[in-house]
């Protein structure tokens, strides 16, 4: 179908009342019954204090990735989910061990600077590495530099994050941390140093992985925070050569097995027809992952717990699943779609939270032309919670997008992210960052939709042909 | 004079009118003028950008100390001052080197805290410091222990500072800290941790000094950022037994001789009599020491250059005070008090400006009862910037405190600090921290303060008798 004739028809659906006849009177009365009970509760806070209080960090790999995987489960079954149970995923492991920048210059006394290494970023030789700063407005203006002005040097992308409510500012100014170390390392350079991906002016730097095309490419790679950053411009500014020594310590290991860990309420109905809601339970090195991604573990076991408590039982299947290794790669989502794609067809819908605390204010499908109207009327119990209809574009979230060359439907509930990216990848990221109010939002936003999607009389249309459609 | 025969006349002076005959219409017109270029100007932000650019972080007693009163010095003279000169402060020196807190328990995955070490505390025997931690609520409930309860383990007290406009939280609160460990090492603990000092729920440790009776006494103590202390004390309520592991490192070095740096404009009239103003040039290692007291320097060095500006000279001098080593204890205010007490009654009065960068919204002062109508006058003068006549408690600032008992006049310009305990002693007080247009309403008030007191036709009572007169 054209993109065209689809909004076409979109145009029309939205004329249209919002079609109470497509959910029994029943259905929607426990919808009503979720979303109140949701806002009257915490949201889950419990849940996440609790996680980042007994796991803390829990980085892919590390012990504490274990003892959060044994957390969940004990958790699962505590509540009363029909299974519970763990799908492997395995991968390579990276910690971090310690970063030490220090720049001078003449006339300026030799300063520390606050850094994080990036995510799979090598060690510095004994000794660390000093070389002379070459400062560059953005990626582009590196790519675009002569081999001779970036060889044996290092590295400084200044560009900056603008702060916006859908977290829109930050494709752009991640690809100095995810694409810049390569091309950084391709013209010669000896180390990189990047402005924080963030937005806040608190002196913490912001961490996040970075990519290279082979392992001899990889160097030795840190963002500095805004306020550090802020700094080296005015340093580079007084006109004289700035020297940098970097010392970076880090290590890879051998390969590591988590788990995706899943629970479901099983359907009465269609039990092999499954809504699935996403987070994940890994988290950065460096804060206690609240806000990312305790916040949204919190979410979808609330709302699933809600539905528990409903004396009806849905019609279909609804899974929460806790994504394993999402910060270094996606890779529990990667397992998962590797996993379950040829199944896909029985997935009704995926919808990841992994954005936050912030209130959702929009939701968007990625759904089959005829699922639409359902969409529609899901979102008319969700307006009371004042979330508005978005569009047919969605993503269903970070570890739902390698599910979507398999044509998987997916929901995104999008949060108010204006705050988000003061906190994310950060030290900072802790609990007292979270208002439990919102949470319960978004709680009661997910246990809306999972309930309405379950009780659907019409599926979502994942499969091959969501995929076509959309193309 | 009783306190309240002193209130009673205050309130007679307060109901006359503010008194246009105390200055010629001359120094009036200068005033305004002092007041309204003040405002068209950045308040001396490229002053304080400067310092901290070039030089960042500047504890007592390191190189960077050094480097801070050479750049001083330069930058008076740069001025114009009539003479710019050193009095030497000799002191003790302490560095921090580095600090690891671990905290576990049953049920709890091991998890380092942000911390920093309290100044002038001793590293830890090698290998670090393990045992039981046992939390107070506060330092009274640490006194009144059993130390058998105390004995061998970590003390954590986890008293919280409340926020306020004049900065009022700060005493109560800060008692854990200098208090604290003597308490602690008496009743046989190993360590101390405290809850940061700090309004800020952002993961940044306060940092400061404490105090020990004898070296004999010291202990490890650090502060722990909020969000840790939250965590802490989520730990504890989970009721098992909590193992803190504690490693400082810090080192005592030689004695360090820094120097107040001083500039003057010399009076026309008489030269020998000498209004005051300071800030410290000292910070903490950890920030650029931008709130403190970068923003002191720039307020007080904008003043004096708004009135080197002026066509007329002042009748008294007028002298800019940067003080050393004010965090490690007043010591540059201490040696100051100490060379020229005894010179006091030509000391008009002191001003010091060490509260970072906030609007001044209130003056107050401490000088003989005759002088009262000229801080009224001069308030009349401060008015249009929002500053409010205050009452007759003064400290001039911390580095006048020493002077205090010398019987130094002093004038508080109070600003509004409701903010400056979010950075104060962290790692986060850093430049962009200071908003330029606040900076300058402070310089505008120094600048007229410092003008219409070089003016006043009265002197301002300093001496033994202004001492007295106040007790």
């Amino acid at each position: 179908m054209t993109r065209l004739l689809t909004l076409l028809i979109l145009g029309l659906a939205a004329a249209l009342p919002a079609t109470a006849e497509i959910f029994t009177e029943q259905d929607l009365t426990a919808a009503r019954e979720l979303r109140e009970r949701a806002l009257e509760r915490d949201g889950g806070f419990e849940i996440v204090a609790d996680l980042t209080t007994r796991i803390g960090p829990r980085m892919a790999g590390t012990e504490a990735d274990a003892r959060a995987v044994e957390w969940a489960v004990e958790l699962l079954e505590e509540i009363g989910f029909d299974r519970v149970w763990l799908e492997p995923v395995t991968f390579n492991t990276w910690h971090r061990e310690f970063e030490r920048v220090t720049v001078r210059a003449p006339g300026v006394a030799e300063q520390e600077l606050v850094t994080l290494a990036l995510g799979f970023t090598p060690a510095t030789p004994d000794g660390g590495i000093e070389a002379e700063l070459v400062m560059f407005d953005d990626l582009a203006a590196l790519e675009a530099a002569e081999p001779g002005d970036v060889e044996g040097r290092v590295v400084f992308i200044r560009n900056r994050m603008e702060r916006s409510r859908d977290g829109s500012g930050y494709g752009p100014a991640v690809q100095a941390r995810s694409r810049g170390p390569q091309v950084a390392s391709e013209k010669g350079a000896l180390a990189m140093v990047i402005r924080s991906v963030g937005t806040s002016n608190n002196r913490f730097a912001h961490t996040g992985m970075t990519r290279f095309d082979t392992a001899s490419r990889a160097l030795p790679a840190v963002a500095v925070s805004n306020p550090d950053a802020d700094q080296l411009e005015r340093i580079v500014a007084l006109g004289e050569p700035v020297t940098v020594h970097l010392e970076v310590g880090s290590e890879y290991s051998e390969p590591y097995t988590s788990h995706n860990v899943i629970a479901e309420i099983t359907g009465s109905e269609s039990p092999e027809r499954i809504v699935a809601l996403g987070a994940h339970l890994d988290s950065w090195d460096v804060g206690t992952g609240a806000l990312d991604d305790g916040a949204g573990i919190a979410i979808i076991t609330e709302a699933a717990r809600l539905i528990l408590d409903l004396e009806q039982q849905p019609k279909r299947s609804i899974q929460v699943i806790y994504f394993a290794a999402e910060e270094i790669g996606l890779l529990g989502g990667r397992a998962w779609a590797e996993k379950h794609h040829e199944n896909f067809e029985n997935y009704q819908l995926g919808a990841e939270s992994d954005f936050g605390a912030g209130p959702v204010y929009e939701i968007a499908a990625r759904v089959a032309d005829e699922a639409w109207p359902v969409i529609e009327a899901i979102q008319h119990e969700l307006d009371p919670l004042d979330i508005a209809l978005g569009g047919r574009e969605a993503s269903g979230g970070p570890d739902f997008i390698p599910s979507l060359p398999h044509g998987l439907a997916v929901v995104d509930l999008r949060q108010d992210g204006t705050d988000y990216f003061d906190y994310h990848h950060t030290e900072n990221d802790t609990l007292d960052k979270i208002d439990p109010q919102n949470l319960a939002q978004n709680a009661a936003a997910y246990a809306v939709l999972a309930w309405l999607a379950a009780q659907s009389p019409i599926d979502f249309g994942s499969g091959p042909e969501l995929l076509e459609a959309n193309q």
